[in-house]
């Protein structure tokens, strides 16, 4: 049986249901640390600290761009160099404390995509995710005309951000990143990813979830919070 | 230069720090999240789920037991067949949460320390750790009569239940542990050990509180959230 690849509606549905007090029973910091590992480990399986040192992070406004945070200060840890765009920064302790985070770790965060992309080695779009609809609105606009212009491979959490979660890459008119890191499944649109690399990360799906859902999940090699779908 | 072993006092400053808006800003479900998989993680290096699949985790009634609910998720992730002693249970959001996670993934509450030993074949001893002092109370005095009486190997987290925190296992009238899971850094009373495995878990502190505080952490390899001082 193949993985299934989730609508919107499932997806949104799913992360109810895992923190949800009688489902998962998960709170919101403990998934996005989970999500946010899965997606660090996941990186470190194709660009090393070695040859990807310098590793960008573009945090969009939602939890996807907190995944993100989470991510750089992980590979901080790795051993890479991240640095961060997280230009819309809502007032909440979350947001607050993973920015501290990454701050006590001396990681930087730069004031617009061209630093993000200035001696880079890799991006990490983590611009928007699942809950995606509607217009994107600067400045993400410039963010993602850069992701197309640039020869930076770009490892997307989730979703391509601007892509239509369900439609996927409409028209070809968005970018393509080299990686994918899916989050608990993947959603139809990822159907469009053309990439080399697509990964599974967020290790934390109930088997009653998992057939209740009809997910069909890999499984998980070792410890790895992360499994490749390629292979 | 030795890694650092920490009194009581610094190792609960070290905690306020991490949890500081100012300093780590972390948040406590985090820290609990990232160290209680870097035990379960630890167990899978010394004991495989080929050899020790069946493991009973004794969860006392603070954030060591708490440490111990996060571990017994992941063992069950990665294919352990834990379950859970818990005698006290705070009446908190994260107690609940935990549990309930646990609960989730079909992994049994067990109703004394017999029933916990019973077809088992390791033990993760998460009753105390480092902010113990006093008197150990019932059911936990039973629980830790068991353990010193025991042949199943015992792992324990960040300190043996029980141990002073600073000076170990007093007139050797404690059990001594298989395995040790230090936690952010030794504490004093971990010198005491003679099990085969120490390993240091959690991978969160930054440079600058490792400067700060002269903790001298070892490397920890690849993505590992736990690194083994033995080696």
């Amino acid at each position: 049986m193949a993985i299934k690849y989730l609508t919107q509606r499932a997806a949104q549905a799913i992360d109810v249901e895992l923190m949800s007090p009688t489902g998962g029973g998960f709170s919101f910091e403990q998934l996005v640390e989970l999500a946010g590992l899965s997606v660090a480990q996941a990186i470190t399986k194709e660009y090393s600290k070695e040859t990807h040192p310098r590793v960008a992070v573009f945090s969009g406004p939602g939890n996807n761009g907190l995944d993100g945070l989470v991510a750089a200060r992980h590979l901080s840890h790795f051993g890479y160099q991240p640095k961060v765009y997280y230009p819309k920064r809502p007032d909440k302790p979350t947001n607050q404390g993973l920015m501290r985070q990454c701050t006590e770790l001396d990681i930087p965060f730069v004031d617009s995509p061209e630093s993000g992309l200035h001696d880079t080695d890799l991006v990490v779009d983590a611009i928007f995710g699942f809950s995606f609809s509607g217009e994107v609105r600067q400045p993400f606009v410039s963010a993602i005309e850069a992701f197309k212009n640039t020869t930076i491979p770009i490892v997307s959490v989730d979703i391509p951000s601007a892509w239509d979660v369900e439609q996927g890459n409409v028209r070809g008119e968005g970018f393509q990143p080299s990686m994918l890191v899916s989050l608990t499944a993947p959603k139809q649109g990822a159907k469009d990813f053309k990439g080399k690399h697509h990964y599974l990360g967020g290790r934390f799906i109930s088997r009653k979830m998992e057939e209740k859902w009809g997910l069909n999940l890999p499984r998980f090699p070792g410890t790895d919070q992360c499994v490749n779908l390629n292979a």
